[in-house]
């Protein structure tokens, strides 16, 4: 039985509690936050469990074994190396850190400690994403051409970062646990329209080794929610439209086959043959369990069975380095930064 | 009534015909293509218009007062250019020129002469974006925030030049008619992806002076056809999709409020506050009438009343500017280009 | 403070009782189920809560005020006659009764004894309905011509009942509160296709005096969700499509007018013109609390208050009276059965 | 070649002339309509073609092989009989006639004539409806359990039938094609909602042998359009909504698995396991080549091969026939009128 404290119990805390409360082998045993009301609000919800108002002093407890952080992104390199510091293992919720530095001194931290760390990159566990993974992995979508992705509506969660740290983090690591391709460069480019201090309408352009490229569009000003993604494969691509209640991941039988020939109408020495094909769409089912179940699930076979898991501090250290460059980008008129 | 000769009777050339064959105050005297095939196409459904295998001759003929050009972007420059040092009136298919020198030259050509030059920027006239202007100039969105428009499918029209020239000519050219404020740089960047030896997903950003911005998502590799505009004011935001059937623009009472108040809670010395509205949605009606016929008509009715048609040279040079703007980007890494 | 005891801890009554458990005004004392695990769940949630085995005993208990019934639909008249004949309020889940007679029964007890019986129509509560009753009211529809609803799905929620007892009563509940002509005869047709004993798949027709016609389709073998009305006016019409996330309620200014005229031309001697109207589509937005928040309210209010609920007993019986027509249709091969 | 007259060049007849002009083996000789206009019209766009004003000479033209009949209904029958008595073949819009006992006459006389006689069953030959059909054939859906229907829009096109006549003949003709099963008997509903002299909204149902049940909705006054056919299969269900620009054909692997053991729990004796399967979507590709294309290419065959045409006087009377039912039961208060 591994016994889990939480630190943070307010927009995206509640949802861990309840998964680390209803998982078998893991018991939920104190909850830390600096609000009183929140504090009152998980004793109610969560009777035996210990409401503690210090994060430190929490972490020090002998009934627990490994901290899950659901705090401001600030808070999350000083709170998970006190853990780590400790012999705790950790959950991070994204994005991991605030910099590459700090992703990378905690990496350090937890392999020098034997210690798991891992972060909450909720979609890698997603139904329809994995299933989209195993589609790439069975080659039915043949060569990755590019992916495009937006992710805008109304609305902020976060006023202390721009709509990328918010909202592109989950799409980068969408494309992180998809692509196997090496990302080499990022640029951004954003407007803080409407005034809000940051950027709340961001583009940001991934490139690959090979010509794969990735792009992103994050939106606070949105009059409409749009989850949607296309992935281009060379003999299929796909459609994962997260808004629709059924048919999320929709495999489309088209793609395009070039040809190159010599030409002999005096007006191009080499032509090229440009065929589409069209056929069948095809939208799989999926497995339906909640992502963070098999988060929380994961983090605990993890500790259990002394190995790294899915979304580790490597993977945790990718995205924050795409984060970073994208920022560097967006002060640099929307250079490309290299990796 | 005023003698028109067309040039190309390929793809859009006979949409071009057929408008000017049922308009008041027209006529359509000649057909030129280089392609037998084509002239009888033309012959068949056109019987009493003279169909010629040579565009110089047909411009030189007596019954020809203007001419309009549906031909390869490369031969818009040299067939407005004989047309208009003929003393003939000129309508040119978007893109309005291959180069910026070349509308350049065209601009002062026509001028000159005191010719009309006008480009079929063709969704100018569309009932959609005319209806979009007029929300706009009534102060329905409020001061415009950004502009989001996506304009992808399967399949390519030209093979002559990018996705960029092809797609994002009809976004630019929408974006020109509809923002007043002045673009001063552009950025883009695309893959050749599949191989077709010119850019088929291409990214397009354009930032003006103030703040606004534009982004354009043009793609030849898209497994499904999206038209989806969307354009953010601080009072209203609407959406304009061009694939629905019905209700294809739809304005969102939705905004965002920002405040600026001094804090006193020790973290932020400053505080922003930030309400988003969120109201009803209305629809409106638009003109349905087909947008070319109204091209041919401004085309006739410039020419009858001596003005600058609504879409005129100054318009095509603005577009083709943004264009090369978006080509010298591409090949520059996707740095941003001053305009 | 109403003390409210529940029975029935399945499906539906985990709803109720955390409604009662956050309203005001209300306490949730006791909750009864004869099966050990339902008792059992419902004292993990509601921790102060008696859990009791026996219904008869609990709308004994000095501490119940007023008993909710959610329980299989033969049960309600027991159960109902029961709590009012101990002098406890009563509050009903959909449909109301098992027969016209058991509900004109428990009416009139509820009168006799001035007691508060109440239905839980819940879609009477919910805000997109009460938008379009508002609409209604304030003339924006002009003469109502027609209603037509689909509620389809795969699988069924009730096997002891037909699918019109199922979902067409949520339909008829909506029709009730909606429109105010008599229906004076109900018809109804369907198949037990798939063989699970009574009808899967039904319609049902309900005709009102002075012309009025509403249609229903319900089916518990559709591989789609669909909850679509369609409410026709002559100023205007509208479509309620619960599935959508946003917009689902959208108003059409589109109506038909028609004059009758004398004709001379010979083929006719009267001609009737017929135009149509269309405009304009509005989406407002309604409230969107969770009707059942309201439903308790309601029944609350209405004890406090000594007054009828919105959904009394009257509205309770005029929708049973609907579904007995429409059975006894069924079992008359559609035969037009009179109220 | 077979030489073809057209009657009646309104709405309809246009369309028929293009396909018959365009034909291989067909040419179109003649058009005739009582209006100047149209006549005027018909000599612009087939400059070769006879214009005539009287129909019954231009049947006797000895370059008429044969006939195509696109008036209205009620002058289905002696145009066509006139045809047949003169040795030509006819092709007749649908509705085939205007009763069963006019049907039964013409197809008594081109079989004593040996003429081919064939009814415009336009959908029939569309790639959607011929897709589902081969489904049904390869066993895909399993049993055939349920077919409904629904097409709605706001405008009418004809004005001295009811909506019925004008809308549900064409999907009463798709149910005629895929549907094996024997219709039994037909009942209907409808209204003169909004005054217009007969039935704008209406509601058939068609019974089978065996339980099959089709259900149709057709209606002139709804704000939106739709064109949505469900088709529940016990292995799998089908939507076919022909409003969609692509994957207008979902098949879903969903169906309904029904077991009966015996129970022993006290309450029901024997029970009923209802298990609903739930599997992936697949909308597959189908010809988009133009049905009414396939349905001149069928008329010209069957003259050609001397046989009977795929949609021929059969379908036309089985589909009248089934008209007729449903104006029967509307005239009867919707009670249900065996076939």
């Amino acid at each position: 039985m591994i016994n889990v404290g939480l630190i943070g119990y307010g927009y995206w805390g509640p949802n861990l509690a309840r998964n680390f409360a209803e998982a078998d082998g893991v018991r939920l045993t104190a909850v830390a936050d600096g609000r009183a009301d929140r504090r009152d609000a998980a004793g109610r919800r969560f009777p035996g469990v210990a409401a503690c108002d210090d994060a430190l002093s929490m972490i020090d407890r002998s009934d627990v074994d490994a901290v899950a952080i659901a705090t401001p992104l600030e808070t999350h390199f000083p709170l998970a190396k006190a853990a780590l510091e400790r012999g705790k293992h950790v959950l991070i919720e994204k994005p991991f850190a605030a910099s590459k530095a700090d992703a990378e001194t905690l990496a350090s931290l937890a392999d020098a400690r034997g210690l798991r760390l891992m972060v909450d990159h909720t979609f890698v566990y997603n139904g329809a994403v994995r299933r989209i993974r195993s589609l790439i992995d069975a080659g039915e979508l043949g060569e990755l051409l590019y992916l495009d992705s937006v992710r805008v509506n109304l609305g902020l969660l976060q006023h202390d970062s721009n709509v990328i740290w918010d909202l592109a983090v989950h799409d980068l690591s969408i494309m992180d646990f998809l692509i196997d391709a090496r990302p080499v460069a990022v640029s951004a480019d954003g407007t803080t329209a409407g005034g809000v201090g940051h950027e709340n309408v961001a583009y940001v352009t991934v490139h690959f080794d090979g010509g794969f490229l990735a792009h992103f569009h994050v939106n606070w000003l949105a009059p409409v929610k749009i989850r949607q993604m296309l992935l281009g494969g060379r003999q299929r691509m796909l459609v994962y439209d997260d808004t629709q209640p059924s048919e999320k991941v929709r495999v489309y039988d088209k793609g395009v086959d070039v040809d190159r020939v010599d030409a002999r109408d005096g007006e191009m020495r080499r032509q090229i043959l440009i065929s589409y094909r069209t056929g069948d769409m095809h939208a799989p089912t999926f497995d339906r369990r909640e992502a963070l179940a098999l988060v929380v699930r994961e983090f605990a076979d993890a500790i259990a069975q002394h190995r790294a898991p899915l979304t580790d501090a490597a993977a945790g250290l990718r995205v924050v380095s795409l984060l970073e460059a994208a920022d560097a980008s967006l002060r640099a008129q929307g250079r490309r930064v290299a990796l």
